[in-house]
């Protein structure tokens, strides 16, 4: 099998897209996805683009990848002044990464009219620019931009730019189709033409969706012979977004027999999917191929029948080969491993054919359609399982609790939460002002737990996130909320829902805090 | 212009996508959109299927068409029997419609396997059955199922089942991918080897998107000569739906010179993409190629600079061919001069200079520092820009609101919100209940201002979203509240921040609502 690079550009690229707008924990989960996945590069923005990404990059320094290599990003130095002057490039030496890559013009168009300067000096600022970054030890790839559309205007032209960064030592060089527009048939040929002209090193391949093409481009850039693909895990970019990788990826290593990350890991693109999702709060589609959660669900009676009779008849691959499953209507058997082999954690003498197990998935399966989800919320997940099994003895009961939140309000807090609870005979009321319904209860509750549980005060919420379903129902829409706790020895993660946002935080915070009692006992 | 016939299957094929469930009046809506569009053939299910069906085709019998075509879908008959004793060719006969579609096996695996029949009694149902279907007068088109994964297995065997169709005397025979795997070269060369087989028949193109390529399969067919182009305007269908129509359409009449709908009906690209998503209660995904509402959004500095300069430079085609528009979002990357464009809008004689320019650009600092993001909430920025140039009149002021959040609740709504608003020297108090605080409060909200402001009973809240930002602080992080509306004509987004949910979410139902009031005003 053909190794080919692939090369991850959602915390750069992606995070130009519409909605999208990554926390520094939001930047570091997602690198740690990718990294499992077994993605060749990561690349995580530009250094010197703003003083969140500097601090994004000493964050990053201490972490160990497992296969992932990352990637500061940049452009060709400034017209006019020499490289090694140029702020932009000086951030990338001191970014710390060992590879950069940098995209420059190679469109006549775009050098005359977007940049104002002349075919020499652009390509000056290309050698100028790749060789500066290579004095440094830098690694360093090239991002022509505009490349087909500008062969299209001009080929010798576009061609001298790449010939630029190959001769001053540019390790790999990706074509882009920056506007989105080009056909697979163009780039299968276009690429071809450069594989040719430049056999000593590699090209790579930066498509954008705005034809809906950007997969089959991609993937017809590789036919042609590129070895090295960019783009975004979930398709995330601006305008249309980038060429999805979690599509590129199976199709290119199922059905054509390259390798783009290692075989152990293709089970679990699903399931990055689902958690990439989830951290940029951009709902997955359920139609994404391959990962999507309708991308093996099966409705009209025919197919579902002939799936049946035989696989091959209605699926393009075996789900599983991705991490996916077949859904037919009305059929019970999802997951049964995946989850089974989640439980055994807990229980470890647990089979697929305990009576235990057929409980806790009816259990898993009644909350999933309430709008939980336990992917990634692992805390409410043991929780459960314990209680299904009766393996579990409530720390307190909550007698009830109640919030006021009002504009104009009395202090600077805008909520104050009332909450009664009982710990074996003993009924604790406590009353707490916050900023906000949530925060107002969150407080309440540790007060009054606190006096029982004293170890409860080393617990932290250090993340807490408010995820719309459905919607279009608008503000009757239900939400899922998630908390992310720690106690600096551990981090676990908690889950509620429902149609109250401050119900199923309640939820979640309970869960948060019984996980740590449980730890505990 | 070479014209090529789009066939439109959304009520057929795309009603088996996850989710959707059409009424009968949806379904007549949605042809309206189609024959408006220019749609050559609207496929709208099967007469035999149910009931439903059925009172379908008697309804659509009495619709003056524009420009669409009827089509009534259904298959070869059973085996064993003659088609002319087939209730579902019957029902074909029957159902008023002029041309009717059916599909056939045209793969040995399929034919042997799951229908269980041999090479001569299929060959036989496929003739059979069309030339019944000619003899009562119907047009006929045959629609190969996975005739490219049985070609690859035996072409023989596929392209005999073309022959019989053929021969048998149906007007178009489309290749289907029914499995949606296939690559975009295997599609070329397949359809090409059909087309020069078949010279004197109209090949069609069927494919689904299961490996994302739905679209460049279709187009790379027509680049092989097929004539006839079968999806789902929006690519509704199973599992990852069909090749979507909205982004073939443009691809192949702006890029590639067929001619596929009436040129004066592109403008209504975008439009009709709304619509039908509306209708289907379907969210259309934002960044979907030229119809979607980021298709031409610009969020980085370069890219928005380069537009303004030369908009060629960073996009494919002119978002006005397809009724779309570009848009600069708003947000600390993008420059000056990408605000301005959009303040112009509103103020048409301002310019870079004018001291009005100033005092926006230092509001929206002033308020991206608290937490807001007007990149997309296009609502809310104008009624910023208004609000700063003192052209903006209020037309309520909010007194007081008080929510109460209770656990247990006395009925089966959590919350009640009380509201105090003042119209001129008209005080108005309402309370409504809720399933959750911010349902609560909007119900009580539009109640008050209903009494005023009739209008705003077209106002209905298509979106909510929640985003927690520095979501570090956990429960009292600040949040993101943005919230989409729309009054069927057109649709704006409004956004509020804040550490509490609830005051968040007040500020952008707020702004929705005004919104509406300024554009009626």
């Amino acid at each position: 099998m053909k190794k080919l690079e692939i090369f991850d550009s959602t915390l750069r690229d992606g995070a130009q897209g519409e909605g999208i707008s990554f926390s520094l924990e939001d930047k570091l989960s997602i690198i740690k996805c990718l990294d499992e996945l077994g993605i060749d590069y990561i690349e995580a923005g530009s250094p010197s683009f703003n003083p969140k990404n500097s601090e994004f990059f000493n964050a990053v320094k201490n972490i160990k990848f497992e296969h992932s290599i990352l990637v500061a990003f940049g452009s060709t130095r400034r017209k006019g002044i020499s490289a090694k002057d140029d702020s932009g490039i000086k951030a990338l030496i001191e970014s710390g990464a060992k590879v950069a890559c940098i995209f420059g013009k190679s469109s006549e168009l775009h050098v005359k009219e977007i940049l104002g300067t002349d075919e020499q000096e652009n390509l000056e600022m290309i050698s100028d620019s790749i060789i500066t970054l290579k004095e440094h030890g830098m690694r360093v790839f090239f991002d022509a931009e505009h490349f087909f559309d500008g062969y299209k205007l001009n080929p010798q032209f576009s061609i001298n730019t790449l010939k630029a960064a190959a001769n001053a030592g540019a390790e790999c060089i990706s074509l882009c189709d920056t506007n989105g527009g080009c056909f697979p048939d163009e780039i299968f040929n276009i690429t071809k033409i450069v594989v040719d002209t430049f056999p000593n090193i590699k090209i790579g391949i930066h498509c954008h969706d705005d034809g809906g093409m950007a997969i089959s481009n991609s993937i017809m850039a590789v036919k042609a012979g590129a070895v090295h693909v960019q783009g975004t895990y979930l398709g995330y970019g601006e305008r249309c977004g980038n060429a999805n990788l979690s599509s590129i990826i199976p199709n290119l290593q199922l059905k054509l027999g390259y390798s783009c990350i290692p075989d152990y890991c293709m089970s679990n693109l699903t399931h990055a999917a689902h958690a990439i999702s989830e951290i940029s709060n951009i709902r997955l589609k359920s139609s994404t191929p391959y990962v999507g959660k309708s991308a093996f669900a099966h409705k009209a009676g025919t197919h579902a029948d002939g799936v049946l009779k035989n696989s091959v008849s209605f699926e393009h691959i075996n789900p599983q080969a991705v991490g996916n499953e077949r859904r037919i209507l009305m059929s019970d058997q999802a997951g049964r491993t995946a989850i089974l082999r989640k439980i055994s954690k807990i229980i470890p003498d647990i089979s697929k054919d305990s009576p235990e197990t057929g409980i806790i998935l009816n259990a898993l399966k009644q909350k999933e359609l309430e709008g939980y989800q336990f992917e990634g919320a692992d805390g409410s997940f043991e929780l459960l399982v314990r209680k299904q099994l009766g393996m579990y003895l409530p720390f307190f009961e909550l007698v009830s609790y109640k919030i006021l939140d009002e504009e104009p309000s009395e202090t600077s807090h805008s909520a104050t939460a009332t909450i009664k609870i009982r710990v074996g005979s003993r009924l604790q009321i406590t009353a707490a002002e916050g900023d906000g319904p949530v925060n107002a209860l969150d407080l309440a509750l540790r007060e009054a737990l606190g006096i029982f549980y004293p170890t409860l005060a080393s617990v932290k919420l250090i993340d807490y996130k408010v995820r719309v379903m459905d919607s279009g129902n608008a503000t009757a829409a239900k939400v899922r909320v998630l908390i992310t706790s720690s106690d600096n020895k551990s981090t676990w993660t908690t889950v509620g829902a429902g149609e109250d946002v401050i119900k199923a935080s309640w939820i979640a915070l309970v869960d948060s805090l019984e996980y740590k009692l449980i730890k505990n006992r």
